[in-house]
């Protein structure tokens, strides 16, 4: 997945340049060479990307849906409250503008003080666009029984958009892993190895789950302009077909590996950053859901491991313990 | 499906370290090689996966969404007549404690007592939260008047929410498949396979079905250490476009199977477990449906073979008799 | 896609005996070889398939959800009627039994004979179901209120249960793509050609078309027995970017082919059927659409070859003549 | 993807026809070569294709779902307005035809006059249609009733429906692709380059992005016949795992190219157009979305070459202006 070279197709003809072909074979995973203020990450905690918009239109700005669709539950749910809560007073005024003379019953059911009239069509009106309508106040008159008649039409719209709203939320795919804090250099084997731990936090099953792992760091050209440069970070293992324990995903320091030799003077130096890219099939709803995650310089120990979060021996199946996910204990590098 | 090594990718550099290579070659799907309890299968009869999780979230635990879509019907409906029910006295107690006075009308349908008006105010709140709103009970004063319109906005709120729900159920992908009972050691065409039979149990189609099968067992390291290990055992057909009728997979016990020699007690003694996954896309709604099944060392017959199910020369087209799927005879092997 | 053998997987190890070899290179679609009988076809001219189930449960032959999503409309609705006026005939008798004097208003409303009544208990109960609940007759007594709260509620789950319905039978991915009524063998440059000719009935765009394209034929064993064989038919070319015209597929009958050499009476005699798989990506909605069609033997016509539906020529974009699909000339073959 | 021979499949037999060979290697979009009128473009600047179709069936023509979904807001609104008004003013027709007298409480809101009468039943039907059933009229008489109660399902039924079409309209996948207004041939390295820049227009992430570009352009049959013919141009990088800021794809000319000693007189002359796809995953919902765009000659400047949107030395993240996407200044070519 993290090909820096065109997919899935023959070369055509040849590249007599040597320089057309050298580009041709740098990796680029989308965020370019620019990317050197030392101070910023390229991928946040959260998996956004740091990267601010000027001059976008108003709509691109607002995003409504997708915004809709992401904000947390009581930002949801505040929302709603609002709009509804708005919507009644604007209807509530229109009712007072053209008369509540109109609205039958609205005597009956206040003290006849303008405020008592303005409350009382505010209830009808939430009467009306709930469609719940009472009828113990009701519309009269060519007018205030049109747009009586609108307003109820209104609130169906509204709540026909905020069922297809509930139901994306709902139903978007999202994929609950964590992460492990840091990011370790550990032993592996006969050699050392850069590792990360992840563990779905659901119950229900991630299929054919795949991890890509890229460095990202500044590197200085002969002209002594920084730049920043992508390696693809080769693992042990990217796909699993089952994930219903935890994984360590491990990069294995051998030789040809950016990391050979790598100090942690050297990374932060180079500002290095390991961007995690995850895939994976959710199997209730067969739905893709991917997810992002970086490790900077300074979220990463040296000679350290970590210890077993699953103790496969059980009878009754093996019981996996998701407060261990960052245990580690250390371990001299080999 | 099933590679123990990176997908789509070229090696970039050479591990030097043979330790490091022999590890990428291993075999994993993801259950990892602690699974040793001999008495406790990895993956059960409902397709599920034998893991405890200990010190996850409340919501992590509870999976609401994800519990609500796969949960049977009874059930369901259960839990929206209770939420409905609840909800009601809930208000009903509201009303009562501003007062029965405010709910104008309630006079009329009650003899006065206390339960009564409780009851009128559940009634009242019933048809308040449908928005069935009869108007026979009416709200009064600006509190009961604003708990109202509060009501009947959390009814439609949650009838959307019962309309997402409903449709997640229905529209979600499931692969409606039945594995015979028992998987055989039968002989086939001159060697002997060891073998299983699917058959889809609607008539609507399902095509392009892929199935891969590991076998998974116990095995025991130079120093004594029992470690679970596993096999992808290969196929004489693992891909049909078509899907109509039974389907016999087939893995040939040729040279090179690690089911090659291998004896019942063989198989008991390393708690064996054949694993099986199935992809197919429902031609219906162009979804891809999953399906996990296995079956232990003590669900395989040795020495049967399947009986026919399908009668493909009926005019009228092939009649196929899904009774028949378990339908086994004598057959002694090669 | 109509491949005999395992997709994307290396052999591990290799099958020495050469029966299971030849097996494993058969073509097999997940017909199998006993569609023996001459008389009816693989596939008929809706795409559904020729197979007749029998013993299957109660559910899996009722498939609702699958059914109320492919049925045609008229149906849809006559469905949706029909439990309508059932559930209200169902709530007007419980209403009746408890006793009509606890409908207030109905008096008002009806002759007061029993009929009158059971009919203002019918209409009584579909404006509860649909929860527009004029109140000129509204519910008294614990009982009678408490089964109009669960008509109610019962009312906005069915409609709940409507919308989720309607939803799926719009947004289902279905491809309009007509096919000639005949296939043709017809001269192609130098040799001849088997082909056949289709275009996407609706003005979106599908993108990624790819079409399949299998022959079945009876054979005769050695030992006399006669089995269904298939057979892939290479196309000149199998998959177009874009699909805003007609399209023409041809198989080329050059050596090799097992069309080469055949005459109508071969086809005949063999109860010879072309079998089309179609694949497409929905423009409009990103999603993937099957179609399956096939031509048998008595739908094919020799020596006559399409005639263009296409005008490209003309200022103005390009006009296509969708009446002409099946216009055909003679073309005396190569 | 815009590949010109049969996807993923080994060729089982080879072509002996030198023409037949010649046939399957040519380059078809799915246009094919008959689009000769120098006047019109193939794809339209929003995408859509340049072809008309006559002789339609009516309901592909209308093709109601996809034109629901596509058309613009107001348009959308505006139809379902329209229908709401219409339908109520049928249903109060009918409530006129059976006779005002059967809607109780309308002599109190009317002034008896035939025209209040039918406004009366105007809103009596809305009242109805949108459930709200205030009750001040309400139906008697079983005709009227029944009318009353078939309007009430029909109301909820039509709010299903746009309930589904809102869902539909606000979760179909769609690419906020800007494309630059003009593509250039400008310098690249050491050689010259044909440049496009393209930013996606929303904060939301796209993933996995991949373009694919081609040449179409006249060329002259040796018997003098003008063809349309279409080539590939390879992309010095034709896909990014990330698409956070802006993106110049390249095609570099070196020889090979078809566009090598390419004058600008030339693409004028050969009508040249180049189409490009894009296909792009959504990261909020895991959608693939497709976008199509089209340059034609016209729309082509030399010697020019983009200046730099991205400012990425910023602290706290890089600084993206999207009003800079067509900023670009004399380069002279080498």
């Amino acid at each position: 997945m993290l090909s820096n070279r065109k997919s899935g197709k023959q070369r055509l003809y040849g590249a007599d340049s040597q320089l057309v072909d050298q580009e041709e074979r740098r990796l680029d995973l989308g965020f370019g060479s620019t990317f050197t203020d030392p101070n910023s990450r390229l991928i946040n905690k959260d998996g956004s990307i740091n990267v601010t918009r000027t001059n976008t239109s108003f709509w691109d700005r607002v995003n409504l849906y997708n915004r809709l669709i992401t904000m947390n539950w009581p930002s949801f749910f505040g929302v709603v409250l609002l709009l509804y809560f708005s919507e009644n007073v604007v209807f509530a005024c229109i009712y007072m503008l053209v008369g509540p003379e109109y609205l039958l019953g609205l005597d009956k059911v206040t003290d006849g003080s303008p405020l008592g009239q303005f409350w009382g069509a505010f209830f009808f009106s939430a009467q009306t666009l709930t469609t719940v309508g009472y009828g113990h106040i009701s519309p009269s008159g060519y007018l205030v029984s049109a747009i009586a008649a609108l307003e109820s039409m209104i609130g169906l719209l509204a709540f026909a958009l905020v069922t297809g709203l509930l139901y994306g939320r709902f139903s978007r795919p999202v994929a609950h892993i964590r992460f492990s804090t840091h990011a370790l250099f550990a032993p592996y084997l006969d050699v050392n190895g850069w590792m990360f731990r992840i563990v779905h936090q659901r119950a229900n099953q991630l299929i054919d789950v795949q991890v890509d792992v890229s460095l990202s760091r500044l590197e200085t050209r002969p002209d002594g302009v920084r730049y920043r440069r992508y390696y693809n970070l080769e693992l042990e293992r990217n796909r699993v077909n089952f994930f219903p324990t935890n994984w360590t995903l491990v990069h294995p320091i051998t030789p040809g590996s950016p990391l050979q030799q790598c100090t942690p003077d050297d990374l932060a130096e180079s500002d290095a950053e390991f961007l995690i890219l995850l895939r994976a099939t959710d199997d209730t709803f067969s739905q893709v859901v991917h997810t992002r995650y970086s490790y900077r310089y300074d979220e990463v120990l040296w000679g350290r491991k970590f210890l077993p979060m699953l103790d496969g021996n059980q009878s009754g199946g093996a019981l996996l313990d998701l407060a261990k996910l960052d245990d580690t204990v250390d371990a001299p590098l080999n």
